[in-house]
């Protein structure tokens, strides 16, 4: 070890020490809190923040300042405490934990500028840091990052979709520390104290991995210079630690997950103990590196200034999805496009051709496609994960975090519903807008021809916010043109007349089925409104109402998904505060195999369910 | 290799070779479909069925027979080809693949017998197997679990939670095939063809890992008799293999995923390479080993006869979810509980004290844990897997999958809503409803006290399919008595009036919001009916009509959730048909810390809320 880090390890252990107190302090005056869980991170938060980091305290917004993610999200205090400590919050900040009127959740969101992704929910936070890593690739800072990670959270499947992608992709600029307490919340973890075990779970992976103790300030520090200098792969440190470690009526015991000390003699009491710790110092810390910050063009965004289909033509929104993307790519060196191993189905790999060095095949592991959207997203890019609409569902956890962080990603689900035909219900999503519309800060958009396509991918691009972009498997033809203007939450009366007895909504492939419907019924004399939802969520509740008003109050809703949660739900949702009610046509029950016009006709949204809908409906 | 393994050897080679002629010849038939991803398997699966497993082809309800999962789902031809040549299904049947009126669907389901999950979402398959493998040792059965992996589905998380599930449990009856073709859907996987690599990964996560040549059937002979010789821990045979080996034409050639060869000289040519590998054989195939049936006693429902609470006793729904658990588990050895490192918060613990055989904490891994219950479900145990409701989402693709699948899993999700308080909204539920409403064949039940709890877990045990219970963090107070009764589609009318001017329904902790709400309205002379909606899904919509009519069509609903997939969506769509529409309270954005009271308040569904709803309804 270099003279230099001897030297300063006295007073990085009165940091330690002193987190630990405040750790203490604020989830006893919250009256919950996980300050066992605070305590076996002290020394590596207090290595990391106080020796190890280039961060510009007074600029959180300094794009080369390295990064930290508190993947266990639970020792929030210990994080508050050393951005107290830091001067980057007041010194008695901390002590608003968990408090409604206080930024110092029990676990950290971004509405705090220090925090990139929300965590909270175990084994995401390691997958946010990879993206994080790789943005700082694409935009050619020096930055590092570091994640730490409990021991109980490395059973989630996630961390090893993180470990492999970041070893694939060479990360070395990611230093993952395990916090090794050996206990969970309701018991021992499977490893317990055994880090050797853990740490070749990581070597084999592709990762360097080093093992300490945990409370040895001076090993610390080592093993971060070990990671700093390791190049072409990621390192991890598990680091063995207790419990409590300080505090030695809870120490390495159990019963002590997320219980704060009681107000009064037990806090005082590890209080006390905690303050005898504190010890005299060599001298005090150097003063702390700051990064130089690079000047950066400012990003501008990109427009399509012409669409790239005429009427008539026929193309398939996946297809077009992947052509408009890597068309926008070229304006915008901000967005980059993650794959999960079906990039040529989701036609992402038109955008990897154009594009390859913004492009990460991440294989198939749908949660780190995601996690690390999530943080390219938290660092300024404009990523757009996309696969099988279906499989987003393996990532929903993600999804869910990736709302409550409000993060700018742009995921796109394409083999959409029963239209796919023969590959069978493990393959169609017909959940997808229920579970993206339940979380209420997701924009739904779901094109139904190629232009509407460019125009809503350009939408989400720029829109501040979570998007989700369903698209279709078969082909369908084009019915828009460049003079046709989209909006987030807006629709397209695509056919209308004065004498519409009713009015269906469709978006995607059950709009061409419901204009097929106005056909049929029009050669019968009976005309009806087409409305085209193509945004989901936010509804055009002002169209919708102004439809059902002209249309004797009769809405239909068809759609390729499942009864609940989707457009029917949307619309309904819309228009019943006017007292309207809405008729709905979607998948019934689980579907099978067969092809795409079987299934659309079986599972009654096709147009001849459609045409006997209005006709009992305006009969 | 003894001898009487080699003079088969050519007898299997011929199984190989007319499994990858009938993959062809169904998948050129149906016109899609993954002929290449069945050639690379084709001696595995000659080997699995013709040589290793026993089983009695007549009878797929043979207990103890040995279970194979095809985790990759898209080899179904293999599969079915194997099966038409055991006689399970007639010879010519793999050629209705994929056919709206076959069942031999793209991707396997268990609607046919000898499947037990549905496949076709990779690296699920592997973690059903860990359950149906734990299963046999809670029937005591000698049957042996075999899955097939594709090595692509190697890099989901959830097959790493499945290896360190099945390595922790010590499943030696478990033996894991990678077929490793080195080709994903869209090009190369990370490790290509370094099965060394592969296998470095399962020996670290604790499994004994074997690398053979997957097309040396002696090789293959070899490995799963070392497999079946291991004692104390998992085993994976790492297989070297070549997509679409057999046919010279794609043999181990990109572009071939997922794609049929064309009817006609293509695929003639390609059947004709194949038949020519035909060779002569030493010996028949010696006759297959048929497991002796073990007689088990007749399975027979629990049924809590009584009620644990009395009227004015406070519990949450969670712990009296624990205490029914566990009452229930003592009359009846199918039931099994399932945690991921939460069961003190869940209050699964209680059925651990008394049934610790029958409990499996999986830590903190929520694939593996609704993997492993879909597994057991599968064969006759009747699981309960529970964790928060939040991280039940972390497993959205595999409940997914068990909708398709059908399977009778019973999961519950504890601290719902912001009800939860002070945690944040990492930890709270607000789209479980909407995810679980999503899929129509999944039951969903909501207790609000403590007898209602123990009922409707005693009507989900014993439904036939997949069931969710939510359960909430506070205390409430016990409403409901011994002479209640509780149906799936039920609702209760807990006030009622003549003189109602309004409906609220609730469920869980609103229903006593609403209570509240009633009783403040009832001091001011305004008379409110309350309904406990506690079947969220099916929902009672004859009572729900029955109040429209009677409150004048007033129905609000009440729910700590948010808008999108909830109650009120559930009630909307209800009573739409009859002209009602419904005034929702919900959580309308993302929340954020603070005390369960403050929180309900400020997101608007309090009582004073309520109170305020129905008095500008009623205005």
């Amino acid at each position: 070890m270099p003279v230099q880090s001897a030297s300063r390890v006295p007073a990085l252990m009165n940091v330690a020490t002193r987190l630990r107190i405040e750790s203490v302090r604020a989830t006893t005056e919250a009256g919950s809190g996980h300050p066992s869980s605070c305590c076996s991170a002290a020394e590596i938060v207090a290595a990391l923040f106080f020796a190890e980091m280039r961060y510009d305290a007074r600029d959180p917004h300094n794009p080369d300042n390295d990064r930290f993610v508190l993947s266990k999200g639970h020792a929030a205090p210990v994080l508050y405490a050393a951005w107290a400590e830091a001067g980057i919050i007041g010194r008695n900040a901390p002590l608003t934990l968990r408090r409604f009127d206080s930024d110092l959740e029990g676990h950290p969101t971004p509405r705090l500028p220090w925090v990139d992704v929300a965590t909270g929910s175990l084994g995401q936070g390691v997958c946010a840091a990879v993206g994080i890593a790789l943005n700082a690739r694409l935009i050619n800072s020096e930055y590092r990052t570091y994640a730490l990670l409990g021991d109980g959270e490395l059973a989630e499947g996630s961390v090893w979709e993180a470990a492999e992608a970041a070893s694939f992709e060479r990360v070395d600029s990611l230093c993952a520390i395990a916090d090794v307490n050996a206990l969970g919340q309701s018991g021992p973890t499977q490893w317990k104290h055994d880090v050797e075990a853990i740490a070749a779970r990581w070597r084999a992976f592709g990762w360097r991995a080093l093992t300490i103790d945990g409370h040895n300030m001076s090993a610390i520090l080592d093993a971060l210079d070990q990671a700093r200098a390791t190049r072409g792969q990621p390192t991890i440190i598990v680091a063995r630690t207790i419990k409590g470690k300080g505090i030695s009526s809870i120490e390495g015991k159990g019963g002590w997950h997320g219980k704060p000390l009681k107000k009064g003699e037990e806090a005082d009491k590890a209080i006390a103990e905690l303050e005898s710790q504190l010890q005299p110092e060599d001298e005090p810390l150097p003063p702390r590196r700051v990064p130089k910050r690079v000047e950066r063009p400012a990003p501008k965004p990109a427009h399509l200034d012409t669409v790239s289909y005429t009427l008539g033509d026929s193309v398939a929104t996946r297809e077009a999805y992947g052509a408009a993307l890597a068309r926008l790519g070229d304006g915008d060196d901000r967005i980059v496009a993650l794959d999960a191993d079906v990039r040529n189905s989701t036609f992402s790999e038109k955008f990897e051709e154009k594009h390859p060095q913004r492009f990460f095949e991440l294989y198939i592991a749908e949660q780190i496609m995601i996690g690390a959207a999530m943080g390219l997203a938290a660092r300024g890019a404009i990523p757009f994960p996309s696969t099988f609409a279906a499989f987003l569902s393996r990532a929903y956890d993600f999804i869910r975090m990736a709302a409550i962080s409000g993060l700018n990603i742009k995921m796109a689900g394409s083999h959409a519903g029963v239209s796919i035909g023969e590959d069978g219900p493990s393959q169609m999503a017909l959940e997808d807008l229920a579970m993206m519309r339940a979380e209420p800060n997701i924009t739904v958009l779901y094109p139904c021809d190629g232009v509407s396509t460019e125009r809503l991918l350009e939408l989400a691009a720029y829109h501040s916010g979570p998007v989700y972009m369903r698209t279709s498997r078969p082909k369908t033809p084009v019915i828009y043109t460049a003079d046709d203007a989209f909006t987030i939450g807006g629709s397209k009366v695509v056919r209308r007349s004065a004498d519409d007895v009713a009015t269906v909504i469709g978006a995607g492939v059950t709009l061409f089925e419901a204009i097929t419907a106005h056909d049929e019924l029009q050669k019968q004399g009976v005309a009806i409104r087409v409305i085209d939802l193509y945004s989901v969520q936010p509804v055009d509740a002002s169209t919708l109402l102004q439809a059902a008003r002209e249309t004797k109050g009769r809405l239909i809703t068809v759609e390729d998904h499942y009864k609940a949660g989707g457009i029917g739900d949307a619309v309904a949702s819309a228009v019943a505060a006017d007292g309207f009610t809405v008729h709905r046509l979607a998948v019934p029950d689980i579907p099978r195999s067969g092809k795409p016009e079987e299934l659309l006709e079986h599972y009654g949204i096709s147009a001849r369910h459609i045409v006997a809908a209005v006709k009992q409906l305006a009969s």
